[in-house]
């Protein structure tokens, strides 16, 4: 219960020797004071957009979150803005599919979600970081609750095929041997004066205490099995009550075996700025995000619009479009500006007057596949039979990943289950097959790390974004070279229309991205309306 | 977004040499595959308690989680069972305080608590952990909801007063640094041949790439500020949307900054067993527990009543009592047998015919001593200023940690901190003061770490548990040497009666510990009942 862990000292050798990231310390130091408690975030808080912009009128193409928070912050600065949209509702890849959602692919599949009532599954972002200031202060100030997403858990599992024998290994044994070992591999070099750079003994000494304790070595600088480090990986009985209370310790898994499965590949996963603990959902649903963002712009959205072309002059800009799901009349939709949300996949679809430039890079930005599975099993076996309580497990099937729902633990019923989220070669394979062959395949790949699936297995859905009709693809991958090319035009106002989105940001495949793009649009439209 | 990490492998060398413990790994493997997905708790679901006790009774002393587990089991296995309880609530040490609250401690201090409506503070156990099977299995069958605990927050701070001129360090920062760095010189031990026992170059190679990605090293093996160091510990400035989104990387500390801080020995906490991540809490409050107990055995608890006395004979059990709170005429109540969850503390103080080596025992058990403090502030200044949500922030100061509450979380308005948690020596001096002192106190130390505490702060309490009539101290504190002198003879039913409690558990202090010797308890008192 005590949170401090300390052992006696080892025996002090003769050390020397360290290497020379010992030094220069005091510069580095200097360095690090300057950032302080600096605020690393670019965002500052809601934008104030001063000064009046006599009327102007602004279209956004694009009930997303981009498009939205434009929305939201233009009509608050005085301007007369309207949203076309694609979808019959808001929010854009900000996605939950529940009870009732019918959902046509490209390719024409049709799925009619069958969860039960209270479940979802979101196929686009499910996670949100404490430092995405801007996605938690929209969050904040339009009333979506949150709870804890949970990234990591060590009583999750790290799977490989090749290892193990196929069995699937806790992430605490992984992780807490891992450790133990290089503490110890490091510890022995030093002993033995391996490292031949400058460094102060009183280092050194300090450099093994830290070795030891993090570690869990022993007084002989060894991770060997002991109450000591079970009180890391967990023990092979627990500790209990009464007479049956004494505890078993477990055995370590050995350096070779860790190393050749491959599975450490995964430990640095949850250090990740990205990944940190503590991460958020929104409680009910991912989709609750652009539900609330709905709510404030419910009268200035026309759904079903799917643009069929964008002109602009020197007078304005206007949108042509038809009735997504009925096709009929073109109708148009004018204004003096326009931020376009639309993806750049979606876009080299859209004939428009937009700069060469604009076009070269809209032609330039690929589009990341991936696939995702939600699976309700008939009743939480991986709480009940497992102890996992939300969180990932990580395999090298085709499905990547399974991650537990972050809410309603312990309290038995049903779950849906994030049964796969799959990149790369994986993610096309998945998406030429049908919605059920891929639920099928991924129902299969889970059962080899939880056979209880073959029994709760219930019903699935799946979404490949290579077939969403209003994305296709999941998000704009930029390398270092289109970035050099082509990011800047992206961004900047081409004439009277200013892009936003995932793809006009360094944080693309995020909400935050999104969001903080329209913050920059937005920004720099404004200016450009007023001031003339 | 992609989970994976993968960067252009190093360039090859000469490596050889490894030590000793990559060799021997198939024994290893056999050894570990035998424990398989094997359930390492002692908890294996709802006790089964058959055949008739024939209207025998039982007298439970104490209305905490042991008691009332073993009222619980008792009365549904057709025991006739009455609880004796000092306080006017149930639940010990499952306890919260809230607004309304009236709690005087030894030396006559009352607090009267002062909280807003729907904050509170959990003077005892405040977490559980995920493998903590028997408090999970009772709150799942009472409908305690839980919610995730934020044990491991990276953004929160690790604080020496003598490191980094007293500024708090986010544990971002210190965990991949160390990592980092750790990384470097092991890999450069490695390149120079330092380490002489026999391995692989396979086997080397694979460590030189986990070391690699684990670490977050470049392509010459070295951990340096840069934007992949920075994907781990946090950037300068985060990447963003638009025309202001290039990041700018942060620099790292250096090796001996980090090891001179000290501030390393807080690193390994979030490893261990006991606070591996998911941790969880009940909504509301951890007397959530107690209360959903108190609920199921209202109808025989004796609230208010103080044991003075206990004996036994061949024929049953005679507590005597008198009311708590007004004293007077002395009671008695009478059964077959007895399970006593009184704390060995106070046993001291109760007459009794238990046998000599019971009472050696109970004689042998000292208990920790250990003040909390809950302080409510008016604004949740560590979300707002900080992106701190949940967790633990350590300090080397007499207070030890602040917990920021796991609730609430994004939404403004007030909360309670855990303003402190102290042990040994700290305690016994924050035990010695005033309520009104060590709350003062409380707020002067965290402000050192959160100068926010200056204008936030609102109301405190605290308790100091060796001040606490009904334990007098926190944990029975077993060593080695009186664990193999008394912890049997105190586990064995002495005549008619049994103790239990965390006391005679090898989980003390955690409520599980206090569960599982009750279970262990009461089943073997039926198994002497039934069997004669």
């Amino acid at each position: 219960m005590d949170d401090s862990i300390s052992r006696p000292g080892p025996s002090r050798r003769q050390l020397l020797g360290m290497i020379g990231t010992l030094a220069g310390s005091a510069a580095m130091y200097t360095a690090m004071t300057k950032l302080g408690h600096a605020q690393e975030s670019s965002y500052r808080g809601p934008i104030q957009l001063q000064g009046d912009p006599n009327g102007a009128t602004v279209l956004v193409l694009g009930a997303g979150l981009a498009g939205m928070t434009a929305a939201l912050e233009l009509r608050n600065a005085g301007y007369n803005v309207q949203i076309l949209e694609y979808r019959e509702k808001a929010g854009g890849r900000n996605w939950s599919l529940r009870r009732g959602d019918t959902y046509t692919e490209l390719g024409g599949f049709t799925q009619n979600i069958q969860f039960d009532e209270g479940h979802y599954f979101n196929p686009g972002p499910w996670r949100i970081p404490y430092h995405h200031h801007a996605v938690l202060d929209y969050c904040r100030r339009l009333g979506v609750q949150l709870e804890p997403f949970i990234q990591v858990n060590h009583n999750a599992y790290l799977h490989s095929t090749k290892a193990f024998d196929g069995k699937p290994q806790r992430f605490r044994h992984i992780m807490n041997d891992f450790h133990g070992h290089v503490a110890e591999l490091l510890s022995k070099s030093v002993q033995q004066n391996a490292l031949n750079a400058a460094a102060t003994q009183e280092d050194t000494e300090i450099l093994l205490e830290a070795l030891r304790e993090w570690g869990a070595l022993d007084e002989n600088m060894r991770y060997v099995q002991s109450e000591h480090t079970s009180e890391f990986r967990g023990f092979a009985k627990d500790p209990g009550g009464g007479l049956t209370a004494v505890p078993e310790p477990s055995q370590p898994l050995a350096a070779s075996d860790i190393l050749k499965s491959g599975l450490w590949s995964r430990l640095a996963n949850g250090n990740l700025y990205e990944f940190q603990m503590p991460m958020f959902q929104p409680v009910g649903g991912m989709d609750q995000i652009g539900l609330a963002f709905q709510r404030e712009l419910q009268d200035i959205i026309t759904f079903n619009a799917k643009v069929t072309e964008l002109r602009q002059d020197e007078n304005g800009v206007t949108a042509s479009w038809i009735d997504a799901r009925n096709g009929g009349e073109t109708r148009t939709a004018t204004a003096d500006w326009c931020v376009c949300t639309i993806p750049f996949s979606v876009m080299t679809q859209i004939p428009n007057n937009l700069s060469s430039g604009m076009n070269a890079a809209i032609s330039a930005l690929p589009y990341a596949a991936s696939v995702k599975f939600g699976l309700q099993m008939s009743r939480r076996f991986w709480e009940e039979d497992e102890a996992i309580f939300g969180g990932i497990t990580y395999t090298d099937l085709p499905i990547s990943l399974i991650s537990y729902p972050s809410t309603g633990y312990n309290q038995g019923g049903k779950g849906v289950l994030l049964g796969g989220y799959s990149w790369g070669t994986y993610a096309y394979e998945f998406t030429a097959m049908s919605p059920e062959e891929r639920v099928r395949r991924a129902v299969e790949f889970g059962a080899q790390i939880h056979p209880q699936y073959n029994e709760a297995f219930e019903t699935g859905a799946s979404v490949g974004w290579h077939r969403v009709p209003w994305t296709l693809g999941c998000y704009g991958v930029w390398t270092e070279e289109t970035r050099a090319e082509h990011y800047r035009t992206a961004a900047e106002i081409d004439g009277r229309v200013v892009m936003a989105g995932e793809h006009i940001s360094y944080i693309p495949a995020w909400m935050e991205g999104a969001i903080l793009s329209a913050l920059d649009a937005t920004t720099r439209l404004h200016q450009r309306v007023v001031n003339g």
